[in-house]
């Protein structure tokens, strides 16, 4: 087994009613491969940053056994830049600033030896890049999931609509799966998204939760309530790294081993948001992991 | 064990995108004693209706096990009414027209036999009546649970905050718990919500869910992803009389019974939202009941 990962590696500029930080570690790619690094570690990175890139970070993915080589570094040239500031209740956010710079013209290339892996995680990009990807598969994976986001159904529908008829999976939040089915109750919302290819559907409900559909069956993983929610930044690509990271530990791709891969992309993505940028991510203990699982079994289990 | 309920006995007109109804069975009380008399037969109301109020509808809920000698009926009133229209999105509704009419100066008199239930629950009104009512119990109650809504805490904030004083467990929604606690984190919410009395508090969270909170722990239990929702009107009173009648029929006041007795709760107001008024909630057969828990354990349960 191995995983592919796809998406932005990028700066952050980032304003919470807790504070302010600048220039820090940010990028859907670095977020999934941090997440599913506590699972598994034959994860292969693609994505793109200039020469102002800390060496230190690919270092250290590396060290968590994230395979660098489909990182493309551009002499020269900057890495992408994002600032956003959260409003009082962490669930609205406005850009301040997109800067693409490297991500302009970005063309991915899956080095050789990526291009028979069995699990390939698309972060939010352009549909365009998300479709070149999967073209460069040799084989085809078990699992092709894949993140987007409103913004594609804007303003690059038709394309969207292209690399959806070849994915197995589909995560994105409940306002944006209303808006690609045009329903709005969930349920029927999954039913439309299947017929435009995914046979999974995940939809993210930040402090609400997730949920899983498959077919006619549905599952609900909570979000943990917690003391302070400091930076929401990354938590979507947490929480799809630990459930990729968790699939391909584990090799099984059903509603059964979807359940709980749901339920440890859950427990990351809570890490994820008690601090700024990877700040948690980068530093969780075996135990504090084991405890955060027992925590989410908690919250839901009951006796009948 | 015995369960007494104070609330609304209204008419309700409603409107969502699934139709129009005039002129419905609704109200606090009403919902309450429903959902709660599937669970439990020594159900007590107290409430006021004019002499427009159907005898049917009393000899029905009377044919459900509930004592309904609380109810007061005035001669020449007119019974209370309420009437809204629901946004697309069925989490926002607009109040048309509320015309008080017998509640104006309902003064809540609990007959003898009433006043050393076991279990009291105080539906949605205004915070001196509510406190009139406990003030009339002759022996404590084992629980006393009380609903209140925004509206009481903007107009009534000194005899909210009295009453508050008085109870066990406090039901509301995450706005509202974030509006009495000044906190935007719910878990910080339940502390301070604690410190103003309620040992327990059940956030309602409408389709997301809801919420237990006691000391340090903390239980969810998921709304059910439904096909549709036809009319959300009494689903927190369905919910507050499932979890009560679940609770009275045990028995045991306490955080691992109260877990059951939300999923219950979740469960009757499942069918709440299905059909208009209480449509669903009048003919609910112990199959369907049943498939439905079974339904709620299936969304949230997974191997460890």
């Amino acid at each position: 087994m191995s995983l592919v990962t796809v998406g932005t590696v990028a700066f952050d500029d980032i304003e919470t009613p807790y504070g302010r930080v600048e220039k820090v570690i940010g990028g859907a790619a670095t977020y999934i491969s941090w997440a599913a690094s506590y699972f598994y570690r034959d994860i292969m990175l693609v994505s793109v940053v200039g020469d102002d890139w800390p060496s230190d970070e690919i270092a250290l993915l590396k060290s968590r056994g994230v395979d660098m080589s489909g990182l493309q570094i551009k002499k020269g040239e900057k890495s992408f830049f994002w600032a956003g500031r959260y409003h009082e209740n962490m669930n609205k956010r406005d850009t301040l600033t997109t800067e693409l710079n490297v991500l302009a013209d970005f063309d991915p290339v899956l080095p050789e030896h990526y291009q028979n892996a069995d699990f390939l995680m698309l972060g939010n990009l352009t549909p365009e890049i998300q479709m070149e990807v999967i073209r460069q598969m040799e084989s085809r994976p078990k699992l092709i999931a894949m993140d987007t986001m409103n913004f594609w159904m804007d303003v690059a529908w038709d394309s969207l609509i292209k690399t959806l008829a070849e994915v197995d999976l589909l995560t994105i939040n409940d306002e944006e799966a209303r808006q690609l089915s045009g329903e709005y109750s969930l349920v029927k919302a999954a039913r439309k998204i299947y017929d435009l290819g995914p046979k999974y559907l995940v939809v993210k409900k930040g402090e609400h939760g997730a949920l899983l559909f498959h077919k006619d069956h549905i599952f609900f993983a909570p979000a943990l309530p917690l003391l302070e929610v400091k930076d929401p930044t990354g938590a979507g690509d947490t929480f799809a790294g630990g459930f990729m990271g968790y699939l391909a530990r584990t090799g099984e791709v059903n509603f059964e081993n979807m359940k709980k891969a749901l339920i440890y992309g859950s427990a990351m993505a809570s890490f994820c948001v008690e601090a700024f940028s990877l700040d948690k991510i980068k530093n969780i203990s075996e135990e504090e992991l084991k405890d955060r699982l027992q925590a989410f079994k908690n919250l839901v289990h009951f006796e009948t």
